[in-house]
């Protein structure tokens, strides 16, 4: 077997009991009468278990089975049906998103299990996930009847979900796309017209109904993104007395793609009989022209860029746990710095230790900056005050771009150190790391590129309600090096490269508006995906620093000899790598800025025949 | 099709007829009656034709098909055996190293050619190599009456070879291998006995016979790499009037690799019958039980380092090539420093333009490294002079590890950025970004991982000679800067980066120095790979500005007009990108250094547990 589950839970139970605050969340009126803190390791033991026994073992039809299309028809391997069903019946699945029902879990516990479940096979979480996504934008958006008439069965997993948005000529310019709604005598309904491509888990033979979410433009209302609406489009009509019958939306296909394959993702044809129907969500386009669509499609969106970052640290940090369980047991070669001590295993080597170090470091940064999210994504939607609900969604907003793209952009690169750490074995498909590649390099790319997101952060993030927003988000660092300066002992030089990256960090942004000023906004674009990842490390340095802080009181408390010192300990040298070699990539990345470079910008085109 | 040859010449033409010391190669003995400035079109052109209508259409066959191991020998897709056989008649494969024959083609020009080829397929390529390198081995260490009976057929491509080195428990750390030669009563021959792994081409089926050459010990001989000695092991016994008769050598079986699939990785078992038998080359192992094993297998093996990097300049230049095909089609969104000018196709956008500038510059920089060692390749073997030869030998050995390492290491991320300009296609295998990404990873770990180059750079060249040898390196760059400081308009602040560059690197060297006397050696094992990469881009910045020069004059001589000019105009983006962008890294680097973070030193492998 390739696919390996090496998930290990310590740094999620951390993060739960003793970093985020969890006890606020326990306190809000949801949760308040069915968890206490003390259920966290249940939860997470019983998660790890599920991921490990009932997942992990599809993992391996994922990629060398895959999702198969005959006839006009997806097929799942079949292993997947089981296992999907189980998690929806455990309660893994959509039910989370059914906040009327009681005793919902905390969603701040609840996407950092999904990270473990998303490790031991990513690609077929798309179908246990995505109804549930479909679920909370009719929640949030959609008339009482069709609440009523979808939502019971996508939280109950017996139908599944996708969001359909890009189309054969139109990704990243979602304002051009073309699949026409056509009224209807009925004003509710309208004739969906269209093709749409890379619909993950478009079709699937687990279940018979797909609600698709389809993005679309009303005849005649206005051009781009504003004048498109967002319609309920069933594979399945559901008929006044509940029963099901086709609604012309055909699967042409799925794509053959570097991994994930256990993910069908869909061509489809809406209407190709001028036979489909959808429920236009919300009010038609006003008098102007304009929709309600791009607003509603933002919120599934927004929940897709987090999970998209969720699935890409997952798979990283899997592949490292393997790297290193791998590294263990392989002995090779002499140290470097005592070579009289004979032959070692490779775990002990600086440069593999190098490789081991990149990946926890940042797989741990990772998740402290999406799982500070997970409790922005809770706030939003169940804390106390219309106050502290804005507050946390104003964070979730300014984040949203980093939590996307920050780790699908580091997965690439980190995975291929854990396959390095190998030898050749790496490069072969019998050991995990290959297969973990070519599953991540979709996340780069899907849920609007990592350019997209850059582009998001610079171009609106900073500048939302005049910067505000965002030197929010720079506050909090200024207040934690105010409080913490000289109480960190031992990491006297991390906090110094935090509290000058954070310097450095506020130029860029002085730098980039002089640019944008002087009509140079082309630069903001060459340098747009750089920033993105310099903002990330610079707000992940803070995080880890934030962490490490309560893991020298811990180690204090516990001394060197209690058996859970050694994580604490691990926290501090992820803090020590992080903020010694990728933090200081935050000032390296000003003086880029800084030098203007204006080649991309004045480039022709004609150059790059060559 | 999903693999598609997209190969440029331009550059290889510029960089042999405009830039490289062709002249003085073509005065040379060996060549001046045959070849001529003139031919080098000529070559070029025929040489890509043959990589696109008789290489190239074997590549989906490569990835598709692969090589098969049934019933304990190996079959190649079938298109392969022709295709083979072509270049090895049509003189394009080993018998280029028949030094002794007339009317060789210069290896200057060759590799380049070679290049061409490598992009075309590059798993097949090695069918083609190694039988050239096997035999450049036995002409240059073995005895004539070796020679006699081995280099005839491999010129001519009738016997394929290979290089066995790694086993099982034993990769980098070659001095551990297990292989063992037991002496028989013709001291020529020994009994070979052992296992070897991840042996490209180890076995064929379109010829019969490989002639391995296998690393093993004489029984009794020294521990570690000086005690090993090498052994023609044919896989075919050759007897006495010439026939050939099974040497009891077994393919054990294929890896199934994450790409580069039409090439065989074997795993051979030699003498499991007791019945193997090799022909010591050179002397056998003096008194000290020291052979001469390591020195003769590195001559192979410095030739397949920079084979390495030339397979992944390769493959990463025609995944560009290809994206920048499709991105000229492909019409989407607006410019964000146009937006009123309406739709454009992508590879106007600067983020995209971005993206390609970084390949171009890139595999620029690592083509004209490269090519600078074709030189030196040609130089140390037909140069008119010992003293040149010596000192071609010299500058090889200083740049080899950068050669392997610098394009194999840059591959992975370039590939992806090219994959990434397709959006959401770049993900699917109908494109050809997935396969090259797929194809390239190998080239960081094989032939020594960049580790292994890295501490070979770094620990062996910097100080080799008392650290003449590689002072010489930086001093080409002292000497460049010295004549063209201010006298390339328009390069004056990339001049001034590299000029920063040298000098931060010559702190660096100081700075690792220190560390290594002060006992900190995990440092320099720490940061070796880092340093490599400094290395390159500290090196490729001087060649690119040195090719620019040619470049500007160019320009001003042909006016903005002709057909050529935007070559030349590309060339210096490439090299104000280059050196804004990528040089940078080197003081950087240095900083970095300098922070001298001990984390991967002290951290105890059990903080790997979490």
């Amino acid at each position: 077997m390739s696919y390996k589950y090496a998930y290990n839970t310590r740094d999620i139970k951390f993060i739960l009991k003793e970093w985020l605050p969890l006890d606020d969340v326990l306190s809000w009126d949801r949760y308040k009468d069915y968890y206490s803190k003390d259920d966290v390791d249940v939860l997470v033991d019983q998660v790890r278990k599920v991921a490990e026994e009932i997942v992990a073992p599809t993992a391996d039809d994922a990629d060398k089975i895959g999702a198969r299309w005959e006839d006009g028809k997806v097929y799942l391997p079949p292993s997947f049906h089981g296992a999907i069903k189980f998690l929806q019946e455990q309660g893994w699945g959509a039910s989370t998103f059914d906040f009327e029902a009681e005793g919902g879990i905390p969603l701040t516990i609840y996407f950092l299990l999904w990270e473990m479940l998303s490790a031991a096979n990513p690609g077929m979480m798309s179908y246990v996930s995505n109804g549930g996504a479909v679920a909370n934008v009719i929640y949030h958006y959609a008339q009482d009847y069709l609440k009523e008439m979808f939502l019971p069965d996508l939280y109950a997993g017996t139908w599944g979900g996708s969001m359909c948005l890009t189309e054969p000529s139109v990704g990243s310019d979602v304002g051009g796309l073309l699949t026409k709604a056509i009224p209807t005598d009925d004003p509710r309904i309208y004739k969906i017209k269209g093709q749409k491509i890379f619909i993950t888990v478009g079709d699937r033979d687990d279940i018979d109904q797909v609600v698709h979410l389809v993005l679309a433009r009303v005849e005649g209302a206005a051009p781009g993104t504003k004048g498109l609406s967002l319609f309920i489009t069933p594979k399945l009509w559901v008929n006044e007395d509940g029963s099901l019958t086709p609604n012309d939306v055909q699967t042409a296909g799925i794509e053959h793609k570097l991994g994930l394959k256990g993910s069908a993702t869909c061509q489809l044809v809406f209407g190709e009989e001028n036979n489909c129907r959808g429920w236009l969500m919300g009010p038609a386009p006003d008098e102007n022209g304009v929709g309600m669509g791009i607003v509603q499609m933002f919120n599934m969106m927004n929940e897709a860029r987090l999970d998209t970052g969720r699935l890409a640290l997952a798979v990283t940090a899997n592949a490292y746990w393997n790297a290193k369980d791998y590294g263990k047991d392989r002995v090779q070669g002499n140290l470097l710095s005592n070579p009289k001590a004979g032959k070692v295993s490779i775990n002990q080597h600086e440069d593999v230790k190098r490789m081991y170090l990149l990946n926890k470091a940042t797989t741990e940064a990772c998740r402290a900056l999406l799982a500070k999210c997970y409790y922005y994504e809770d706030a939003r939607e169940f804390a106390p005050t219309p106050e502290k609900r804005k507050w946390a969604q104003d964070k979730l907003d300014m984040l949203t771009p980093l939590c996307k793209a920050y780790p699908s952009d580091e997965a690439w690169g980190l995975i291929a150190e854990s396959l390095q750490s190998y030898g050749g074995y790496g490069y072969c498909e019998d050991y995990p790391a290959a297969n973990s590649a070519r599953d991540c390099k979709i996340w780069s790319i899907w849920e609007g590129t990592n350019y997209i997101q850059a582009l998001d952060l610079i171009g609106r993030k900073w500048m939302q309600k005049k910067g505000t927003l965002f030197a929010g988000i720079l506050g909090e660092i200024d207040e934690f090096l105010a409080e913490n300066k000289g109480k960190l002992p031992g990491l006297e030089q991390e906090m110094a490269h935090l509290e000058k990256a954070l310097g450095a960090y506020r130029q860029t942004q002085m730098a980039i508006g002089k640019y944008v000023q002087s009509g140079k906004v082309g630069l903001m674009a060459t340098y747009a995906r750089r920033i993105l990842t310099a903002t990330a490390q610079l707000y992940c340095g803070y995080l880890l620093l934030d962490q490490a802080k309560i893991a020298l009181a811990r180690m204090e408390e516990l001394g060197s000899d209690h058996y859970d010192y050694n994580f604490y300990l691990g926290k501090i040298f992820s803090t020590r790598y992080y903020l010694n070699n990728a933090v200081p990539n935050v000032w390296h990345t000003l003086e880029l800025v800084q030098i203007g470079d204006t080649s991309c910008m004045e480039a022709p085109v004609e150059i790059f025949e060559y």
